[in-house]
């Protein structure tokens, strides 16, 4: 049921490689993750890779077993290849020993079920895939409905953002849409939407959270825009004691997160 | 007083470039950061670069200016050169238009002054000089006093974890020691040491933290040792909603930090 590879210039080498650049991604809808623990919890959320690569150095595991005979019986296909050629495909000098090709998911609004969740986070041109993949590890930690895209952020299917995702990115809803697309459909059902910001705002540790409470974090360099910033029901300020005036984004929306968190149980 | 370089092959390119590896740092003892911010920040700390490297096209700023006048001031040199150089100097791609080296900074234990600030944050093994420079980053927010990293971790003085840091590194202390040079230092005066456990833990937000207080996190793949754990004053739990069992190292700091400022200041 495996098919080998064992040549850089296969075919399907380059096809698995080509998941790397976001122009193929979208024209495939489909990306990569790695590692075994990834893929077990992708099947655990539901999501079985439609090609499963493998690297032949591997040490056996009955999670990997399980996972082949998923694949295959899914109808979906197997792939033995050497390290070397698995560590080209996810760009990883010290690969994990599997990968797997999965679709893209559907990340319209539309698809979101705002009611999911207490705790939803919003990105807005986050350039940075570390920082999105380790905003939806935090989403998952917190127990929130999923992380929302506004205008131009990284990709979350690139494999920078999958792997700091922790395998998030199979737990927690994606949403992809423009700022005049998002407020419409924020304001179109409950939800409170909060920014961290220096202006006209309240201490984070006593600001008055509600749920579904959504946490809106700006671009790493400029931050949010005044109107977004002006468009939220809440504005909070947090300790800013040295001479930055800004975290990192995936922190300030860690922090945030579980602030509202333990408010909205509190 | 300035030097103009156009050649890639120049010998105070290869120098300038050399910085950006770790070998050649710890050889020289400096380091490379960039940005006008950054370099700015670093004069009101009290740094100035022994080597300024502005491209020569650039935009004009008083700021620049007044680096530039105490740079020659102090004995400096300064260098302009095109914006290619500059970016394969810095390894961005879209380089800022100044850069400057430094002398690398005293990082013994005997250096830092416990009883300076109420936080300080300890990472053990930590890889990724993202993570590295954020917790600099969120160190300067919450008021810590500076990072403390134990065994093997990635160097604070690589070009991505001082662009991280935002120019925290030049105003957190940094101290680099073993875990067996870093406890007896500890116990050699007053410090709790707190982190992130599973076992034998408090929740996280209400526990009992004292200044001076160290919160320690460990390796982004393996976690602290268990060891380590167990010579902590304090674990605490975090709460933990989804699949992971774990947060991204800079994350847990952050959100442990702002909770201990918090509760330091209730």
């Amino acid at each position: 049921m495996r098919r080998e590879i064992t040549g850089f210039s296969n075919p399907t080498v380059k096809y698995l490689r080509s998941l790397r650049d976001k122009k193929h991604r979208k024209r495939e809808g489909k990306f990569l993750a790695e590692g075994l623990r990834l893929l077990t919890d992708a099947r655990e959320s539901g999501r079985l890779p439609e090609v499963l690569v493998m690297a032949t150095k591997r040490d056996a595991h009955p999670l990997l077993d399980d996972l082949e005979r998923a694949v295959v019986a899914a109808g979906g296909e197997v792939i033995e290849t050497t390290p070397d050629i698995l560590s080209k495909i996810t760009g990883k000098d010290n690969p994990q020993s599997v990968a797997g090709v999965y679709a893209e998911f559907d990340t319209s609004l539309a698809a979101l079920d705002r009611t999911a969740a207490p705790i939803w986070l919003v990105a807005q041109a986050l350039r940075d895939p570390g920082n999105l993949g380790t905003m939806l590890r935090t989403g998952d930690a917190v127990g929130a409905g999923g992380l929302i895209l506004i205008d131009d952020c990284a990709d979350p299917f690139s494999v920078e953002a999958v792997r700091a995702s922790m395998g998030a990115v199979f737990t927690q809803a994606i949403g992809q849409a423009s700022w005049e697309e998002f407020l419409p459909w924020l304001r179109g059902g409950p939800g409170q939407l909060v920014a961290a910001s220096l202006r006209d705002a309240v201490p984070y540790r006593s600001a008055p959270y509600a749920a579904p409470c959504f946490i809106l974090v700006g671009n790493e360099s400029r931050g949010l825009p005044q109107e977004y910033e002006t468009a939220c029901d809440l504005r909070v300020t947090m300790p800013m004691r040295g001479r930055a005036d800004s975290l990192n984004a995936a922190v300030a929306a860690a922090v945030l997160a579980y602030e509202v968190l333990a408010s909205l149980e509190g």
